[in-house]
């Protein structure tokens, strides 16, 4: 890190010359002289030459790195940059880096080898100081690579049983499955439909256990047929709400296990004719920054995605400083929300 | 960039030792090996020598770069990461470069002149190839400083005048403000709100001309109270909308012109025991990808978010390769999507 008098200096003799003056000077264009610069080496070699002996005429300062002062990055890895699920992570760990001068570069494999391949080539080539993986299925052999390079991990909220032996952040998905449940059961449910989770990942996992939990502490039976499939996308929701509608007895709440599956279960409802929460209650869950704005707005289990970004980033630059970190798994916790797409059964 | 097969030859290198390893024989901690491997000064000389020592015997292949060969990294920078709107921008940008073996970068400067220097700092460390500022405000010191960096700038939505001597990429927000407006009159709409957005950018103003330009196209009145302010957030599409609706002669549709502000208006309207589309229609603008999930699914005018961050990574790529650019001033196209929120008058 330079200090505040280095950078002044250096900005003060930038200030001399601009790289448009000799851009100018030399007859070529400002990024042929940004690449004589950056020592690239696709530039003519006279041109170079020229563009080398104007710099050192007009005393233009190179910026240079020392190994230990190299830019400092941290990479922060999604599945897919799909939802605004992604964008308050990224907040996250952007808030963290971005105040300690570290650059936050952000990518999507999708679930496909060649892209995530194509990260890793990358993430060698610009030796970042860290990786924030969010719950990516990454497959062993990159798994391997990435323990190849000492480079520092943390896993947010992980897919599975952590095959990497890194840290992990999460929420307390289990208590929030049981919050939501419990909620309904207080206004009265006694039929409660939960849309899940894809099966694969440890906080869908959670989550429907936690519907399990309450039920059962309540002295209410678990009807499998209450429990439909989803993939925490909007569509799956309506699907699944669709499937839950369409029982004989069917239920007078849904528990939806993204914010993303409620809204499609809302639209399934509407389209039947039924309102919320009049004819049926729905709770979400993640706590989306529009849910406020849903109509009606949304009832969910608050995940407090831009703090686990934050402590994801926290321990990834701690291990950079090859510091002790306080836990190998922090879970923070959820919280229900209430707002208008729950209330009592209408019978 | 390094060929596929010097590419393999490195991984068998390195596959013969692990780092892991290293720091075991060394009885050190594997964060203490990274730091020798990455030349960082903070780690003590008799174990720095001690693991230079195991690297050397175990044949370890460092990392290295030569300075053409620096990792490429390009910076995306937006005022704040506060909605799905910037997800989208950051997909797009990070689809290209990802492919090209580029790192996005992404910051947020807060609309602060701390933040904004915080980044101006990183930027300069990092080295950066280019920039993409999406709707930045930049205070006129850092421009300049940013043209003296001689990084290629593009900019995406741009703010106001180009002070910036930089090209752009929007979207035609004029004959999007156009099409939402004729589409609302073609229902037999006559008495048309409409929530604005921030005046200071230029998107704002060209939405409100569309709007203007589509009542005087079909003869009928501009009417000053049915122009209310919004900054494109929710909070204020539903006090926009309360403003509107409180009016001696309220309108009989609504357009905003962002989403979010829609879902303000959509919620107002709510609270007022007012159906969307049966008592009164709305449009929105962008078209995030939750939209056809809102209740109703929203009509909107599709903003291409995804597709301006594509085209405004390939600008900064080729400007940072020296090439030529097609355009200053690049505008895709918007389109009109017609889904739930919109119907006749009720009257």
């Amino acid at each position: 890190m330079r200090t505040e008098r280095g950078r002044r200096g250096a900005m003060a003799a930038e200030r001399k010359v601009t790289i448009t003056a000799i851009a100018r000077e030399a007859g070529v264009s400002v990024p042929t002289v940004s690449r004589v610069v950056n020592g690239r080496s696709d530039v003519a070699p006279e041109t170079r030459a020229k563009v080398e002996e104007l710099l050192r005429q007009y005393g233009y300062r190179r910026r240079t790195h020392a190994p230990g002062d190299r830019a400092a990055l941290l990479d922060l890895v999604f599945n897919d940059l799909d939802s605004p699920w992604a964008v308050e992570i990224i907040r996250g760990v952007e808030e963290v880096a971005h105040s300690s001068g570290i650059g936050t570069v952000v990518s999507a494999i999708h679930d496909r080898a060649g892209a995530a391949r194509q990260w890793m080539t990358n993430l060698r080539a610009r030796a970042s100081d860290g990786v924030i993986l969010v719950t990516s299925v990454l497959e062993p052999l990159l798994h391997n690579e990435l323990h190849r390079l000492g480079v520092p991990i943390v896993v947010v909220d992980p897919a599975g049983a952590p095959a990497l032996s890194a840290p992990t952040v999460g929420a307390t998905n289990w208590a929030g499955g049981l919050a939501a449940t419990e909620h309904l059961i207080q206004l009265g449910h006694r039929r409660i439909g939960f849309i899940a989770g894809p099966p694969r990942l440890l906080c869908s996992r959670a989550r429907l256990d936690g519907y399990r939990a309450a039920l059962e502490s309540a002295g209410l039976p678990l009807d499998e047929e209450l429990e439909v499939p989803g993939d925490f996308y909007h569509e799956s929701g309506f699907h699944g709400c669709r499937q839950l509608m369409r029982l004989t007895d069917p239920p007078t709440a849904v528990f939806a296990a993204s914010d993303q599956m409620a809204m499609g279960a809302i639209e399934a409802l509407r389209q039947r004719g039924l309102r919320v929460p009049q004819d049926i209650s729905v709770v979400g869950f993640d706590d989306l920054p529009e849910m406020r704005w849903s109509a009606p707005p949304l009832t969910t289990v608050r995940q407090p995605l831009a703090e686990m970004g934050k402590v994801a980033a926290r321990t990834v630059l701690r291990q950079a400083r090859g510091e002790e970190i306080d836990s190998p798994r922090v879970e923070l916790a959820t919280e229900l929300v209430v707002r208008a797409s729950t209330a009592a059964p209408a019978r």
